[in-house]
């Protein structure tokens, strides 16, 4: 029996059972696996929060591991179901853009996972999760070959990030995520922040700084985050209600970004 | 040492240290036993939906799987504590109900928990989920016996779900659970959706569908869900917020429910 | 290998991929040791109720545990990060007292975790729960000793809990945590409510009970909680929004407090 480890990431919350039906499927199918919480409570339906929260971590686990990724708002549709394997590591979900960070990796390759009408329960077709996601993790898991899963994914949809852009000496970008404390998560480049001169995100100009500890409670501060990029927060406090803003609003950066 | 898996439900949130408290018990006194939590976020003291929660994956987990759950409004008051044994399973919780998915199944047989005044801490009375259920369960995951854990049970208390009732060629059942989407369970069976010619919620018609994705975005729809239950659902919306209607509303199916 | 375990207390919520990055660090560099959640709702930057949570189950958990807490407002600061030894648990966090529960317990002792500028990557300051924190308690659970992994610690920082006063015969303390139910917890021990004559808190009478059980819903009750403390709650609702206060609110206590 493997010893592997399989995360779980999902907008199922954390009142209703639809978690622990998947994890139940898992202790059947592959009992000698570890089973990670990645993060539950990503908003409902939300495809591109979940990537967001996915590109945190599941490169840095080790290769082998399989992340099972279930933010599914077109569940009984059209859309596939595919398994992927990037970096060693391997990734279970629906093919709706948030399995992104591993599928825009060289290298990257991927099957579609057969959905047979006959495997399906009599009941109902909303629970991919548990009867169609959660056995093909357990599989992998298990030491199945990826090809064993299904034929091979070709053009599998691809979240895109808006890009940065230059203009009069400004470089404009905006807020991609929103993080629970109100951090807002931008497109730019941490890079950009060097030889910043000013950064206007809302129209209001932000200090730039490098963690919000340093500054007095309510400061607006802009800095290079943890993840390579620049991001707006309030020391103590959330920028996004403080500014008004999430996802989309602007930010630009004067001076000479990238240049020291 | 068993290598036995012992699932956790509960209201406790994710603010406190109260969850992690009933962990420590475990591992104190199961080590070797894998922790699977299910949900804390249940709503405080609302057993029916901690019910509907346990629903959804008790009997999915594997022969032998401890289901520790403790929504427990009445802890300290002479409400029994029990064990129950159903399908190989094995529960632990009040007696109030909340295991009435495991104690409904033919041939499910229980033992209260006796609670030893001398066993409680000189502190209070309060937390019979660390002091009282985590050890029980703790003792199930390690072989104990059902029986070597208390007396018989008899007479356990069960949730009573309103039946639906036919009505002028009308199927007139009820909400019985909201979940984390809105979406809108009913005590109707799947089966009743099957020539269905009109479904009302709330004075509103609702239109029958296969899944939420097929609609465009705002729809309310009727279907069967992974519970083999109608299900009235809001496509990437909360039916429940869109209706404003919750547990106990009630849903209408016109037709011949039941036949082609 | 050991088969050690780390518990994870943060305020990074469940809706970001940052706890899993934690867990992933902690996956590769200590792959057999077992994981368990503690919570991770503690309110964003709330160094005192992150040391409440703590203080519920870091001394259940067995020795050789390593508790991991993040609630680290001051993160790429000059607070130091530590880790400790105390009653045979080891933990590991921050030096802004959320650590107060392990840190006074007698004997306890500490190391400061140097923070290497060249270990950090090349991206940002802003996230040592991946890059220093869990890398330290990873070590601690494959058995490095504690002194391995830094200097010794001295005077750490530590929070002070108001002490109740003796007031005209009443005994006066406060509210020092408010948790998931909305239970008001108290400074004052548990013996101050024997032989009490009044419980007044926010200028309204409580009754003393033993539980919540046994009064009817919505009565406010003062009860001895399974933490030794004097606890303000409301039976079946929330005491903190029916008094509509929170921590630092007044809690009076008529009589001979702690006579029978």
């Amino acid at each position: 029996m493997s010893a592997g480890r399989i995360t779980l990431l999902t907008d199922f919350g954390a009142s209703d059972g639809y978690v622990a039906a998947m994890k139940g499927v898992l202790a059947r199918e592959a009992p000698g696996v570890r089973i990670d919480d990645a993060a539950h409570d990503v908003p409902a339906g939300d495809v591109r929060a979940g990537s967001w929260a996915l590109a945190a971590y599941w490169s840095i686990y080790p290769e082998g591991t399989v992340h099972l990724v279930v933010i599914d708002p077109g569940v009984g549709t059209e859309r596939r179901a595919i398994a992927v394997e990037a970096a060693g590591r391997l990734l279970v979900g629906p093919d709706n853009g948030v399995l992104t960070p591993a599928l825009s990796v060289e290298g990257s390759r991927g099957v579609v996972l057969p959905w047979d009408a006959d495997r399906a329960p009599p009941s109902g077709h909303t629970f991919h999760g548990r009867d169609l996601f959660a056995p093909a993790a357990a599989r992998l898991a298990s030491g199945a070959p990826l090809e064993s899963l299904g034929p091979e994914l070709a053009e599998p949809v691809l979240l895109e990030e808006p890009e940065p852009v230059a203009e009069n000496g400004w470089l404009v970008g905006e807020v991609v995520h929103v993080d629970r404390f109100g951090n807002l998560i931008t497109n730019l480049p941490g890079s950009a922040l060097r030889g910043a001169a000013e950064v206007v995100v809302a129209d209001r100009p932000v200090r730039v700084g490098r963690s919000y500890g340093e500054a007095a409670p309510g400061t607006l501060l802009a800095l290079v985050n943890s993840f390579g990029r620049v991001e707006i927060g309030r020391t103590g406090a959330s920028a996004a209600e403080g500014l008004g803003r999430g996802r989309g609003a602007s930010v630009r950066i004067e001076g000479r970004p990238g240049e020291e």
